[in-house]
């Protein structure tokens, strides 16, 4: 499967776009604003004409220029992107291009915080400097501005660098180890632009993990890290979830370059590990604030609102990353299923409705580059992985030109119209992902139904001779599913959350009035109903749910009481309102997050749940005697 | 109320009788013989003409010699400690003590760690340098020793230390603050021992919290030591647990002494956020390993195996220390309720059946002066606080002789038998503890009913003349009782712990073979039965209970999937075998402590709890049309 160029998509009136335009207009201009106001900008203008500046921002803040940069650089390949947006990015990012070079050291080293006192610490503490971290967004910033407008300045000053640490490190010379791996990626992409094997050579020399004695690695850093034992020896994923995360994209691509089968080996365990034990059902990673880290298997304790939960969320979009990879590579639709799920929820939750990024700019770059996730070709096939109001103008790869469009509310309803625009008539295989949450999926073809030759969770080829002007019509059924986790889920037994199609939900306190939602239960035989609001958070479904309410408050509540006394705890029926996830954290509440919940405990309405059981003892005791 | 001196009591053949009884004979040896293998003993001994020694352990390391030696010095005062035994431990102590001295400076400083090239460093980093903490179990343990023996010479060396803090610090000398607050009961006692109201006064000042300033303390320090600002201002436990506690207990003796109203306030404030919504059901405290801290309100993740939760049940040894205190203060039953719920399970925990300790000295000395636990005083009327079989050789606060005597099989059975033995018939009160956890008491006296003049959770007062060989009868039931946790705590809801008495019980692999533990769940309708084990772990009463186990193991589910699907789960009968939850983790599993579970998932036999519920949606879907 190849990913279609951001350029070929155009998205039309559907529910990703306000996302991004609101990321274009106000997310962008007002990061760039902050790096500008943090002096993390100013960083490198210290070491090229104004060393009177301060050094500010984090030890790895250069990353965050460069990051901005490819975020910046994706939405000037864009075609949503208004001409007058695009000539104001072209220049600021020329002008830190012009910044950037002017700071970079002739034998193509560049860190703003390794210098002056701290210049003889350069390279020598890979594990915590970030360095190779920073590399990696400075050359995935070169070759996204050179492929949305064919400019290669800050490319090849990216090459600079990294020819400086292929000539300095590796096998033979001085020992590399990546702490933070984000460069395995970056050099594959670096080999795929330049088709220089070196690049790849190097990435195969960072994941043989041959320099735990040179470097004396301590088992934590090699646990936190992801990096330091060879990667195919790892059966699980630890340490900082965002490492490890990236550290597995990078060799999902290394394995695609490569073919090198214990890759793949790995790559499968570690994704079952991620998604049968340690994932969030919003798709979010990395269970433990301490560390930012992944927990124990099935260590999943409650989200936090997303404004407190940015590492997780950042883990997320590398979940994102990996998923793309793993699905281009195997056109396996679990893969989609999963990127999906962080997509729509997780990632999406750390975009504010009015645009104020949690994480920028790392989530930006992804809602971006997103037009690129939409579609895929292979040989003489077209892959439909997302659903999205939107055109896509590209070709099949045997070079015919081939428009698609497609007319959905997705993820509103399942309803999906696309019409097939080939040159002229030609056979080839339109794949339609069939959702892993959707139990059924009616197609057909210009009106005439089609028997999907798939299961629920993989793609539906449909294979024809294919009309200007053929509809496909796809449609699938989105009922309220109420979802339990594993029970070794500890956090999560006994309590329910609302999925409806890709979109999880989750109760908020302002939606749910006059009674504390750590109150609330769902009671298990309900319907709940959906309800369009228009006027809501961005225009959102909601879902109406008859619960229950403790009628007093489970706050004055013993700890701890005998099962039989607790369910016996009077409630009064309410009704629920769960809004979708992605949308939680917009109304602060006198500047804290409002409570929300994922997970609702359930409880039963009928009699029986509530009625006290009889215990039995081994004290064969009387009643008090009563007696004076 | 006033306790009751340990030499005042003798234990019977009870519970606690062999747990004490490997705590003096293997515990005390084995811990001295690990201070002296670690080089902690010889930490003092480089101060005093052996300088060649190496300082080895932490930088709290010689409060492990002070505790110690106050374990010995309880376990001196003990009427069940053999001859031998006392011989041996009291030439320990002399010789220790001799080492101690030798090491002290003249003018009352002494710490092993801040000697030599640390000597500038002595007592200017009070946050962290547990230099307070260490003069505290100095105290202590001159104290205890004093108590036990009539022999001063190390409580006088401690009191030379104190009284060289109290010289150079405090208001109108340099700033001070307890980075660990331990040093506040220790200068209560101190105060008690002596009658010499410096050192009352200075716990005042280290109460008073005024040095926030001078010190330039971090809130992150404030809120970690439990320290440095006002006691009186403090609405919620947090930061390290242990520290948290003892701060709290030093409090609450201070306000014996002064009665200060607005520590009892703060107290009651802290009392409550403990236990209605911070403390496990085993009485442990502590549900974050990252700073060994307090979690946020109803934050109780699963308890580990005591191996790997020694600060936890360090922990709950200070929530006992603390509960005592309270007890004494106010003759309020709840408190005892609560040092019974951690002294029988977490407390208990943390010494293994063959007695190797996992918080060795912490838990040996609470061991050690447990006899002075089961009774107290106050004014004409005799309190008891713990069933065990035992006899009390004591006097009423008139000075009138009394013995008493107590026959049961408690925790066992809710049996007791109680001899009173006035010197001559005397009308006095005898409280009898009805225990919280008792649904009825059922007491008599020489054979003749009484209707307690209380409820439950409360002492049932016994006024009459009492005349030498009276009998008190108490029958509390002991049905095994399932517990729940208030719904807000996640990781509890929708499961059970089982109780019995005061004892919580736990699942724990070896008992249960041939399934996984974490794939049993608990039917709700379900008859708990105890079965006698005498051959078990010492001697135990397990608890057999049916439930059900997941047909296939629920590491093969998916992490989330449709409520209904979970629901149809396939299960089969199986027995369930619960054994006391202290008894845990005596069965080591290849060198791994063996799995356990104390809240186990309910589920419902009935078939309406696994028959799939029906959902509406939105979308209003036909079912897929099978057309060819």
């Amino acid at each position: 499967m190849h990913p279609v160029p951001v350029q070929a998509v155009h998205l039309g009136d559907g529910f990703w776009t306000p996302r991004r335009k609101v990321v274009t207009e106000r997310s962008l201009p007002a990061t760039l604003a902050a790096l500008e106001e943090h002096g993390i900008v100013d960083n490198f203008r210290r070491l090229s004409g104004k060393p009177e500046l301060p050094r500010k921002g984090s030890i790895s803040s250069d990353a965050d220029v460069y990051k901005w940069i490819e975020a910046a650089a994706w939405a000037l390949a864009s075609n949503e992107t208004s001409d007058s947006d695009k000539q104001k990015l072209r220049g600021d990012i020329d002008s830190l291009t012009n910044t950037i070079l002017a700071a970079q050291e002739p034998g193509g080293y560049l860190n703003t915080y390794f210098v002056g006192d701290r210049l003889h610490l350069r390279l020598t503490d890979l594990v915590h400097s970030n360095e190779d971290y920073c590399l990696a967004e400075f050359i995935e910033a070169g070759i996204a501005y050179y492929r949305a407008t064919g400019n290669r300045r800050l490319l090849d000053a990216g090459i600079r660098f990294a020819d400086y640490i292929l000539a300095n490190f590796g096998p033979g010379r001085k020992p590399f180890i990546t702490g933070h791996p984000a460069l395995e990626m970056a050099l594959i992409e670096l080999y795929r632009t330049t088709a220089q094997a070196k690049y790849l050579d190097f990435t195969r020399y960072l994941y043989s993990g041959v320099e735990r004695d040179r470097l004396k690695l301590k088992d934590s850093d090699i646990r936190f890290t992801f990096s330091g034992r060879p990667f195919t020896s790892r059966t699980e994923l630890e340490g900082h979830a965002v490492r490890a995360l990236y550290a597995s994209a990078g060799a999902t691509d290394f394995f695609t370059e490569t073919g090198e089968p214990a890759y793949k080996r790995t790559l499968d365990l570690l994704w079952t590990d991620l998604t049968a034990r340690k994932m969030y059902i919003t798709g979010s990673v990395g269970s433990r604030s301490s560390g930012e880290s992944m927990g124990e298997d099935y260590e999943l304790p409650p989200e936090q609102p997303s404004s407190e939960s940015c590492p997780a969320i950042v883990a997320a979009s590398a979940n994102v990353m990996w998923n793309f990879r793993m699905l281009t590579l195997t056109g396996d639709s679990r893969y989609a299923d999963v990127l999906e799920r962080a997509l729509y929820n997780a990632v999406n939750s750390g975009i504010s409705i009015n645009g104020n990024p949690s994480c920028p700019p790392n989530l930006e770059r992804l809602f971006e580059s997103l037009p690129g996730y939409l579609y895929a070709t292979s040989r003489d096939d077209i892959y439909i992985n997302l659903y999205q109001e939107s055109k896509l103008n590209w070709h099949l790869e045997d070079g015919s030109p081939l428009s698609l469009s497609q007319s959905t509310a997705y993820p509103w309803n399942g309803d999906v119209k696309i019409t097939v625009q080939p040159a002229k008539p030609a056979a080839f295989t339109v794949y339609l992902r069939w959702p892993g949450w959707a139990a059924s999926a009616d197609a057909s073809v210009n009106g005439k139904p089609i028997s999907p030759a798939a299961r629920r969770g993989s793609f539906i080829p449909l294979t024809r001779t294919w009309n200007p002007g053929d509809v496909i019509s796809l449609s699938l059924p989105m009922p309220v599913t109420p979802m339990s986790a594993n029970p070794r889920v500890a956090d999560d037994y006994g309590r329910v959350a609302m999925q409806r199609g890709p979109l999880v939900y989750a109760l908020e306190q302002p939606d749910n009035p006059g009674v504390s939602i750590s109150d609330l239960f769902f009671r298990s035989a309900t319907v709940p109903a959906p309800e369009v609001r228009r006027d809501l958070l961005g225009g959102i479904t909601v879902l109406k749910v008859s619960g229950l309410a403790a009628e007093k408050s489970l706050v004055d509540e013993p700890l701890y009481q005998p099962l039989s006394v607790a369910q016996a705890r009077p409630k009064r029926n309410v009704s629920l309102t769960f809004i979708p996830y992605y949308t939680v954290g917009n109304r602060d509440q006198a500047g804290q997050p409002a409570p929300m919940e994922v997970w609702v405990p359930i409880t039963r309405p009928d009699a029986s749940d509530i009625a006290p059981l009889a215990f039995g003892g081994i004290v064969n005791h009387k009643a008090p005697p009563r007696v004076q």
